[in-house]
């Protein structure tokens, strides 16, 4: 069975898209706050991008939001994108190793993800138990896309910015060729230090979009080696008349830019 | 309606306890991977402490494990807890602010939880959104109780541990007398450095017990200002024949020390 890194590796080469299609299923974005609406419509952005996405991301909050009934629709989702994609888990889980170790088996083995966003505040305890299985990936918080990342993040230690240091970090525990890091596209200079940090680990690049970030400078630094993996959530789930045309239409519309980008 | 801090003050005043009761219903430490087990065993935990803990935390990981059938079990505990206790979601949770709204929607409205703990990583952001309600509360990850806690909290910043800064920072989010910290006991030194820069926050103190911490000291610092809760996990919920009697005669003690300690 092949590592995490190297399936996403191949899947992208093969579609040649670097798309992430974010699933933050928001009733307030959907204009109808009805569960079964919302769900006809998470299992509509999925058939419309199929050819086009890589990987699909829920985002917990969205789901728990409505409780047990909003994880069964979470167990759902999981089974309807299927295998031929990347599932990635976004909970940015985080805690002491024998509770990491239930979140493993929550997001891993319950639901079956591919992979899961992690926090790393406390340490390699609460990261590795997601690491044990070669095939089973997490991308590491690094440097986030939201306008208060730089209050913590950005502190100096030993002349360099903290979120370097938890680069680093994140290297390091890459034994199994299946950790990656989270880094917003809207730091793009930042983007580019973690770059020449860790030049084999995948990216997974959120804030294209509605948070402002540009999709050419994140696409280039975060592919000049290794895979960077560009996550949209609201410009592709809630576009124009939100029907399956107008999804299909605004994916494409990035996977060709990207394609363009790429050359 | 009075703020979160100062309810949580008035019950360990009125109760002479501190004790939180952390709710990890591992399968492993029951011997039985039954859920309706585990679900029995969690109602009789509550049932044989409801005299001594002042607070619960179920930890959110041992029912996600289960999926949407794991939080329809925890539905039903806050509802079983009732409203004569704190509750705590033991969630860890931090993502940007849209995001973090979701999240606050779901531990707050949906389950009904009155405090949450968050991960301070992503800043100001991410936890101000479970902030905004005065009788809501938020234990935010400050220095915590696990063995790889040090590799980024101890981090140097200005001639003083990052955990520190983060310290200040969640101080500075207090406007609404509804914030504290987690800080493990098993880090003793750096309890006493934390109780120092913030004097009024109450202090959620996990490690008693399995994890080794010290309980004297946690509980003396943790009190000498402001509010120190102890949780204890294992050692209570898991306790010799597990049985409703073996469970309260734990607590009992933990609850007696506690008050000879502090006199």
């Amino acid at each position: 069975m092949s590592s995490f890194n190297s399936r996403l590796k191949d899947i992208v080469q093969e579609k040649r898209s670097w798309l992430c299609v974010g699933l933050d299923m928001n009733p307030e974005a959907l204009g109808n706050n009805d569960l079964s609406s919302l769900k006809d419509h998470s299992f509509k952005v999925i058939d419309a991008t199929r050819d086009l996405a890589v990987a699909y991301k829920p985002n917990f909050a969205f789901f728990e939001r409505w409780g047990a009934v909003g994880f069964a629709w979470l167990e759902e989702i999981v089974s309807y994108i299927g295998k031929e994609h990347i599932t990635i888990a976004d909970a940015k889980r985080g805690d002491i190793g024998n509770t990491a170790d239930q979140y493993a088996k929550s997001i891993f083995d319950h639901f079956g993800f591919d992979s899961v966003t992690l926090n790393p505040y406390m340490g390699s305890d609460s990261i590795l138990p997601f690491l044990s299985r070669k095939e089973k990936g997490a991308f590491i918080l690094c440097r986030t896309s939201n306008r208060s990342a730089k209050e913590l993040q950005d502190k100096m230690v030993d002349d360099e910015p903290y979120y370097l240091h938890v680069a680093r970090f994140i290297s390091g525990l890459n034994k199994n060729d299946n950790a990656g890091m989270v880094v917003g596209a809207t730091a793009p200079e930042e983007l580019q230090k973690i770059r020449e940090i860790a030049p084999d680990s995948p990216l997974l690049i959120p804030g294209v979009g509605a948070q402002g970030g540009d999709l050419s400078h994140s696409l280039r630094v975060g592919n000049q080696s290794g895979i960077g993996l560009i996550n949209v959530s609201r410009g592709i789930s809630f576009v124009g008349d939100m029907s399956e045309r107008s999804i299909h239409s605004a994916a494409a519309n990035y996977v060709e830019q990207m394609r363009d980008i790429l050359g």
